[in-house]
């Protein structure tokens, strides 16, 4: 860090721009993603964001998914960017009077542990307030903490089985489908991120920590929240309406298929019900003014109706383009319209690359590594991203600096595989 | 509020509990969905939201989707509980003088215009920042300030389009599908109340505000971030897996059809690869200790090759059972196993609502209205929810208490359709 932190300004001089969270230490026991993408989100934020791990084979999410044995997994550095590495070994007696020396200086505490481990470690949030009081403490789990569910393993999919967005995906008459994105993983990391951080602002008032729980299910039913709307309006359990709306009320409102003919050639087009000139601007891009007024289409509830007609007309003139050029076409009229683009355009694409949407960080072992960065973008707060750290990168550097180890000492705690 | 806030304490007692935001106030001209969702989060946290609309229709969410002409939508009842609303007609002077002197007193303003739209208004951040230097201002669009889409119009589903969501959600053979949940639109509000909180945590040391941006296809992004992991193993675009794991990889990782029958009568069972325990108390549970140690199943590796056989074993087994005996069975043997919930079973859960993961409000027009509430649970920070506002609820409250306006001067005011 630049400055060292002190209690009146932390460390902040009007000259250097540092991240939002600077000064904020975080204990870091998570593992694979809930709980990773949480405690990145504060890294990315600037806070000092401490991976504590077991010495031999570290953090779960290290070899789960490698394609290298031996190699951290890229599921790994996608989620532990900006983030330390040091190891201790929890099952003895020195390996836990260190993480006790971590969470006095610690100003987060963050797990997502199997139901009953962090307790069993001796880590729970009674004796970890104990330890500091000031410590906001987030708890990452599967189910709520009085759920009847509450001792049941828990992954991404499970969540989004069990927090209804397998029932709202898919085809109308095809089975539930599970959401590409880890809405149960990462979506869970970043509620529990807005806990932390409302948490800190609370703090400079309160002078204390507290407790926060996210379940996975739970957080999961929030990003689901519309279709209960759509339960209202249909009087039955939210449906699975393929590519409409959640409502399922609008037309056009479909992904159309382009010129190509490739698994992701088509291009989504909208039209708001708040807004009939979208409808109008489609028509006369089409050169179908003359359907303007047109009593099928001149209303959201007639459109509806006619949507076959209106997908069989969009679709014909969407084949005769490329999907971004469909897009430009449409976007330019003042049209809701987007690409399908896949992970590969996107990673490719020359301005979310400058925009640092995509970064490219040095792995000491793989090399260029290109990942997603933050999308949140502050004008008062900018932290460079660096490459997950490999095991233990950094015990050494921490533990003389924030317990006073000396080369003597850590040399023997290595001895006894406690590090 | 219960204290007035002061800046020693902002308004706090040791003896009642406050939410972590009371005493910070938003002043919140956002609609629809991305930016409603950030303003939501920020409610449900204790902030003080004034929701400032037009007077004679209010925000477009109001009506888009409403069931009742004249009555607010379920669609924004969802998204605007525990706010205010106050009306200013903007196109008029004095409409845009109060809202000057709400933003003098407030600590957050937060806006999702269509491109252009808040700067012709005459409240760009320059303006802004001008009148209330300490201001933090969130502003959602669907692009990038300077992507080549920035002028375009999004929504949810052009997020979720352009943001790679849809090119890995669907079946393996068929069309991009988009997910269910809104990721696009509450996804995105979600990253922005991040934003608003670390400049909030930010700002005790600086003084100062800043300005916030969040693009709707970029935090899109953000939550198909292992989907590069997977492109990475795959050398090519990330593909749509049906409901495989993301990485696809698994086995077993999928649906299981259910005794029942329904459509959404399925249960998803994984195995982690980091743990073969997984398999084996599978095994266990079906009787099938025969097959533990059966080199076709015996390593992640095998299993993914062998999982048409998998699969046909356990549909066979999960077809006996309903789907939460299904979970139940495998849960208790520590085997992540979720049922797929609709909507209607998980508002009706008493669980969840015992937990207030659903909330039941009184609304003035529509009555109890059932809701999902906010899921991060603090120890320190409890916030009761109710029903969003009438437009214009709080016109004359707000006006009087933070402008002093007199009772003549809000009649007049409403005589000039100012207000």
């Amino acid at each position: 860090m630049p400055n060292d932190p002190t209690p009146e300004t932390n460390g902040r001089s009007p000259n250097v721009q540092l991240g939002a969270l600077h000064g904020v230490r975080v204990v870091d026991l998570t593992q694979f993603e809930a709980g990773t993408s949480c405690t990145l989100t504060l890294a990315w934020l600037g806070a000092e964001v401490i991976k504590v791990e077991e010495p031999t084979r570290g953090e779960q999410g290290r070899g789960a998914s490698t394609d290298k044995k031996g190699v951290d997994s890229q599921y790994f550095m996608l989620l532990n960017a900006n983030k330390k590495s040091v190891t201790a070994n929890l099952k003895t007696d020195k390996g836990r009077a260190i993480l006790r020396g971590l969470i006095e200086k610690a100003d987060v505490f963050a797990e997502n542990f199997a139901p009953g481990v962090i307790e069993r470690l001796g880590f729970g949030y009674d004796v970890v307030r104990e330890i500091n009081p000031r410590i906001i403490y987030v708890s990452v789990k599967g189910f709520g903490e009085d759920s009847p569910y509450k001792n049941y393993l828990a992954f991404d999919m499970i969540a989004q089985a069990t927090g209804g967005a397998m029932s709202i995906t898919g085809e109308p008459d095809g089975r539930p489908i599970k959401p590409g994105p880890t809405i149960g993983d990462t979506g869970t990391g970043l509620h529990a991120a807005i806990g932390v951080l409302a948490a800190l602002y609370q703090r400079q008032f309160t002078g204390e920590g507290q407790l926060i729980r996210c379940a996975m299910q739970e957080c999961v039913i929030n990003y689901g929240r519309i279709s209960y709307a759509a339960q209202y309006l249909w009087g039955h359990a939210a449906p699975r309406l393929g590519n409409q709306s959640i409502m399922g009320t609008n037309s056009p409102s479909e992904a159309y298929p382009c010129k190509g003919g490739g698994p992701n050639d088509y291009c989504y087009i909208y039209t708001s019900r708040a807004n009939q000139q979208h409808w109008e601007r489609i028509l006369k891009l089409m050169g179908r003014e003359d359907l303007i007024g047109d009593p099928r289409f001149d209303s959201p509830e007639e459109r509806f109706k006619n949507r076959h007609v209106v997908d069989e007309m969009l679709s014909a003139w969407t084949k005769q383009y490329d999907k971004l050029e469909v897009m430009r076409r449409l976007g330019e009229q003042g049209i809701p319209a987007g690409a399908v683009m896949d992970t590969m355009e996107l990673s490719n694409d020359p301005d979310l690359n400058r925009r640092e949407i995509f970064v490219t960080v040095k792995h000491p072992v793989r090399g260029d590594f290109k990942m997603p960065g933050w999308p949140v973008k502050m004008t008062g707060s900018k932290v460079p991203i660096t490459a997950a750290p490999l095991l233990g990168a950094d015990t050494d550097a921490v533990y003389r600096e924030l317990l006073g180890f000396s080369a003597e000492e850590l040399a023997k705690l290595r001895e006894e595989k406690v590090i």
